[in-house]
């Protein structure tokens, strides 16, 4: 019986995460990134000279996850508090010979579990990558492609001024590429080799400590530090904060396309399928499920955040509690994270756009949407100030009368003149109200395309 | 593949829950708890004439979580966004004839979930409440045998005064005790039943909403609210915060046990038992496994309450993605937090309490515990501000001179007339300066002997 | 210079605060709750003999906060480590004669800053339930008014089935209500007087210290727990979630009004004001910024919630660091929760509801939005299931050629046959379709009304 | 009245913060740092023609923050909802002439706010890196000095093996020089120019956006990115994780010190000064006062980062709420920060280190501490495995019998014969068990040499 979380659960757990990125954090591969260390272990020491050359392949052998019972494991792990120390009992029973005495030689349990979650957390890096990669590309594709579909920019959930739905792309666009630049820095420089023996030194190793530590993180390429990182868990903090923005950034982007599919705006859709976004209760409905899901994927990815950063107060040389509550808030946040990504690289691969109800919105509040652009071509002759106080004034005055904000302007001789006929007409014409819009539209495709190569 | 979770993992799980929980919280048990709703729907609505009799138990024969494949459940909630939606199909097609037509009768999905949800979160809270009581008896047995065991009381972990270790164990009973209370109290009047139809209004039931919904509350023994609750959502935050500062409360009793377990203080022991507190590198260590692992569970479950309060945030009738990320994270809550419940209750249980070395401790710092004693049994004579300047200088001396605080104070003539021979004695005395501890650890059984049967 | 922070800025403060909540935790505030704790003790403690008799009213003339300099006060705070330390000090110099030498007498620092605490606590939801209150009835109001005020049900964002405004009005209400019963819950039974001394154990009051701690209690109305409780916060945690699970309930609320207040919803309107809700770029505007205050308070609001429950992890008698991180937090809770009731409060008295608009956004989408109607009503004849796929059907033919969905399904002769022309007309009545509503308000007004008063 | 907060309370902000910080995000600084953005923008628009040359001077004589009365300015923000609102409508009441008309041209209330943070954020960064480099710098001298002072290496708060004291402040080190080198990144990159006029797409400016938004960059010295990002808030999140993330690092080495401060351990101690550390009821103890408020403020700053990181779920074009409370979160978070830095700074500057109570530490458990020195010098001759379990039945024989670990096993025969006696002595010669402690001392000194300094 199990399936408690919803990352685990057979019932939930599809809406949440991904296959990919369940393999990599799975129990298997947790067991075997353990596993892979101390391979690897054992053939830097043979490499160096600190065991027999002959005892690395006999024990690498043995390092394969499908040769142990991860149930019998887990039973031994719960009073042995951590699962690295059954795990190189049971390894070091599996190794023949003299062999088996070399098993773990010189590291601590935290060697092996710390080493192996920078291993998942590669790999996780790796799944994760591309997707955001993925989510980049569909936002810089409909960035490029509605450079010049105007549709209503809102803040404060309020018509603000005509913008392109290429921009708001772009903006999604960004998000996605600094995610992407993000986490592909932490993939550079973020992970570490955890090893320092039982207290952090390598006393166990005598004087080959360093040199069996180098020789360790070739083997498994991956970024040698200064010194161990026992209790000093800021990169992990940093890995998590990086992968936590990432689902944040994603949540942003899904509320974007929920709000953009409610009924009375309807200017977006998710892709829908077969069986997707319908409702018990409801035959007609077209629910955003994606962004739904995406929404409550990364709020529950942020939550493992601050676990992960509180988990730096651990004490002296290793903590009691906090390193222990890493395990599964990483795994679980990459996981989370990975089905934020997920839905909305499908929505926006997917998304229809209908640009003719964009058009339609802009126009439903009777020019007031235009009302900055009229501002802002009557400040050079009013100045900024007494500009916003006259089209405010006509702006009440349009709502009052229901009428268009174009013909109450019109009728003002002071604006008439101010603006011209021609003047008039552009400032009601959304796409010569979208400023730099193209522009940054091209610099952030540009950024992206140089970016994403790197 | 899976066991990514803290909670799930095949590895990992025995360290931060229990069986029983984890019965409570499963994929089985989530989908049995879903289906007796469904089943006590349909004998609700046939009891009140709503659906024809012989529907009833028809659809309640269904209504078993063995009769489904959950693995296919599962790869239908995904599109779907709601298990509710795919299970309800699957149950429609597993009842025969004309009853058929009545299953899920005027209900929408999230009646379903949050109804299923609820059964389980008492079932979760019958589980918890025992195992909470047993932390308090644990920690009321100590507190009962303990209260003439002297040692040192420490804040900002400095020696303060002497307490007795009785006075520490009944702060901790009153923890338990209190979270014991305030279970219990959501477990009367905390659950309610969720029945609204697609909007909340029942109007899928006509005039027959309250009836259905007051039958239904009676068919599963739960509170019938006002109205339905879909996007009210303060009750599940109650819930949570109920649980998660147990949680908390377990926490502390733990952070106590390790800093009491310290190399250097010694005082008390978790037990020890098979496998259990050993390193991989260090054979003569006695680490806190229990207090670790209570307190990673602890800090793990807390981490679910912001979340479930960020939660009420959800829009309109329904919201877009906050309700999804409750699920999740109330069983993991509750399971998270029953392992610190169950690793708290071991170590009370099994605790060694070492009077001696307490003794020993007290002893340690030459008398200067004792020196709030002096300060208070010379405040009669000078007032409390001139009496802490006179010890605070005696203090100074004594340490400097590496002498007993006693001695110095005696030579002392103002001090010495002060007090006199036994009143410097008494000072001196652990066991003549618990003031009201005696008091304090009766009052405290006393209540949780009163509350604890309520 | 000072206005750090978002509660004291006086540039910002105003945005997320109230002055009256603002007055409870003032520095004056803290000061004179410390001080009428001194106050208190010393009148408890000649009250039982511990202290002469005319000591307290000469300790007690000097406890007013304005005879103290806080800046001088908080100079001498910074090294000590907390401000009871200094203020002890001053307070002694204050006090003339003999008096002088029983101020704080048997007192530690901890039980003058908690209790004090505890005054403001109590001052604070004094402040709170009122306004709480107010919140509920304006929520009522709107409630029992718009009984018959239809307007779309929304789930997912999406138009789900028509509600009268009165039941979204009488969602909020109990949200409202609820928070006020919680609240006044807390008022009633959570709060605790602390009195320990040094170690908890009131050692320093030898066998007088109950009865003091009694008196003192009486003094103060404050209940009296039944040990101290310096290093178990639990009561901190409880008083917290109270509040911020209010706080969260406003951001629901508020959420709400800022979705209905959408350029293309325009369903109901926040109240104007001189200078409110305009924009410096967009002189048409009309910005929902209350509920955005509201939903900025709530967060901030919320945010101080997690760390509250942390704090129960503190270490033995008194913790290093995580008691003196609740001092500001819990202040900042009250005072930003005030700030989202009071923002929620002003939007629901001057809520504009437009009811011509509801109705008008309830036809906008040709029928479908009656489609659960049709369905039920068509579920007597085919079943649940059947009926669904036919109404789904029937909305798939609307939508592709733009028509009214009653036209559609007027023209399947199954479907009209099973309805007839009376049938079709009342699933398309949106008065008919509000189910068990009007109950629902009713049950929601008489649970108020009741619970108010309490 | 005010000081509600833990950061601007007269009483408290001692405790927490420092006052270099405070002033960069005081009220005068917020506004100064608006009025800063306002000239610049008058200047970058006269340098390109956008506005008149002569008005820049105009409007930038204006923008000094000594001319505005904050407290009116406070009263006209709430209701306007931001504060830049009406400081636009002061500082253009101020501007004469013609110039009065180019105030805030193009310009949108969120340009001047968040581009005014970035200007605050850039000083905050500029009062915190000296001070965290102070922190690397004190650690680094001790981690230096320490190279040979050996101490018991603990983990699980239980003595594991030795390590010299240098050891332990080199993991200090290298958490200051790695936040250092984390602040100074986001210093370097992390900062951007907010300009993008009321949707973001510098509409109001023409054809001129990127001309003017170039040269705003230039004025300010800020990064420009490639476009606005109003609701695109992952640059404050970065900003928020990095300072959360110092502030965190502080909390660990705070932890460490209260932790050997402890009265049973007493290895280390904060220095002490007037008034600093006394207890009011307890006049012996030296209390952690520098380590406990080092804790308590970062505990405090790190709840603000979730609250940043929820940020990013912002509405389209600027959203409801979550942008105004990064206002007052952003400032908290870096006033606590350097509260908690400055608290360690001081901490380790002045750290008394007690050498020879550490070298008895070390004896205090009858050589256990050596068991794993034992076990390394046996696994050569009987495997890792085999000596673990005849080391472990040494240290039981010993802990039955009190004796030293020396004692029992010299008389075990197999392991006589193995180690020798120069290698039972080296076993248990503290300095011999350091393993690469020194390199990995000399290589954090080597990298925080090179990263002070970039």
């Amino acid at each position: 019986m199990g399936g408690v979380s919803a990352t685990d659960s057979m019932v939930l757990g599809g809406l949440f995460g991904t296959a990919p990125m369940r393999a990599v954090f799975s129990d298997e591969q947790r067991v075997q990134a353990m596993l892979d260390v101390e391979a690897a272990l054992a053939r830097a020491e043979a490499a160096t000279g600190v065991i027999p050359k002959e005892a690395a392949p006999a024990i690498a052998a043995a390092c394969r996850a499908d040769l142990y019972d991860l149930a019998d494991l887990g039973r031994r792990t719960a009073p042995a508090g951590n699962p690295a120390i059954p795990l190189v009992k049971m390894l070091t029973d599996k190794v023949p010979g003299d062999a088996k005495k070399y098993v773990h030689w010189g590291a601590t349990s935290q060697d092996i579990i710390d080493t192996g979650l920078m291993l998942q957390v590669r790999a996780g890096l790796d799944v994760l990558l591309p997707e955001v990669a993925a989510v980049a590309d569909a936002a810089a594709k409909l960035a490029d492609a509605h450079r010049k579909t105007p549709m209503a920019g809102r803040t404060f959930l309020q018509h603000a001024l005509p913008i392109p739905f290429g921009y708001k792309a772009a903006v999604w666009l960004g998000l996605a590429a600094r995610a992407h630049s993000r986490l592909a820095g932490i993939r550079r420089n973020g992970l570490a080799l955890q090893f320092g023996g039982a207290a952090g030194t390598l006393a166990s190793l005598g004087g080959d400590g360093t040199k069996v530590a180098d020789a360790l993180a070739r083997e498994l390429s991956l970024p040698l530090p200064d010194m161990p990182w026992h209790s000093a868990r800021d990169r992990i903090a940093d890995i998590a904060a990086a992968v936590a923005i990432a689902a944040g950034s994603m949540g942003k982007i899904a509320t974007d396309i929920a709000l953009l599919m409610q009924t009375e705006v309807a200017e977006a859709m998710e892709p829908t399928g077969e069986g997707k976004g319908g409702s018990s209760a409801m035959p007609h409905k077209r629910n955003p499920v994606g962004a739904t899901l995406a929404i409550a994927a990364a709020a529950q990815a942020e939550a493992r955040l601050p676990l992960l950063v509180a988990s730096l107060r651990q004490e002296h040389e290793r903590g009691v509690g906090m390193w222990h509550a890493e395990w599964g808030a990483i795994a679980e946040l990459f996981l989370l994270t990975a089905g934020a990504v997920n839905h909305v690289r499908i929505a926006l691969e997917g998304l229809t756009v209908d640009a003719a109800r964009m058009r339609a919105n802009l126009e439903a509040t009777n020019g007031l949407i235009f009302s900055e652009a009229v501002t802002m071509a009557l400040a050079t002759t009013f100045g900024r100030e007494a500009a916003h106080q006259k089209v405010e004034h006509a702006v009440k005055a349009a709502v009052a009368a229901k009428r268009h904000l174009r013909e109450v302007l019109a009728e003002d001789k002071a604006i008439a003149d101010a603006l011209g006929k021609d003047g008039l007409a552009r400032a009601f014409d959304p796409m010569s109200q979208i400023g730099a819009s193209d522009e940054f539209i091209s610099r952030a495709l540009g950024s992206w395309k140089k970016s994403r190569n790197q």
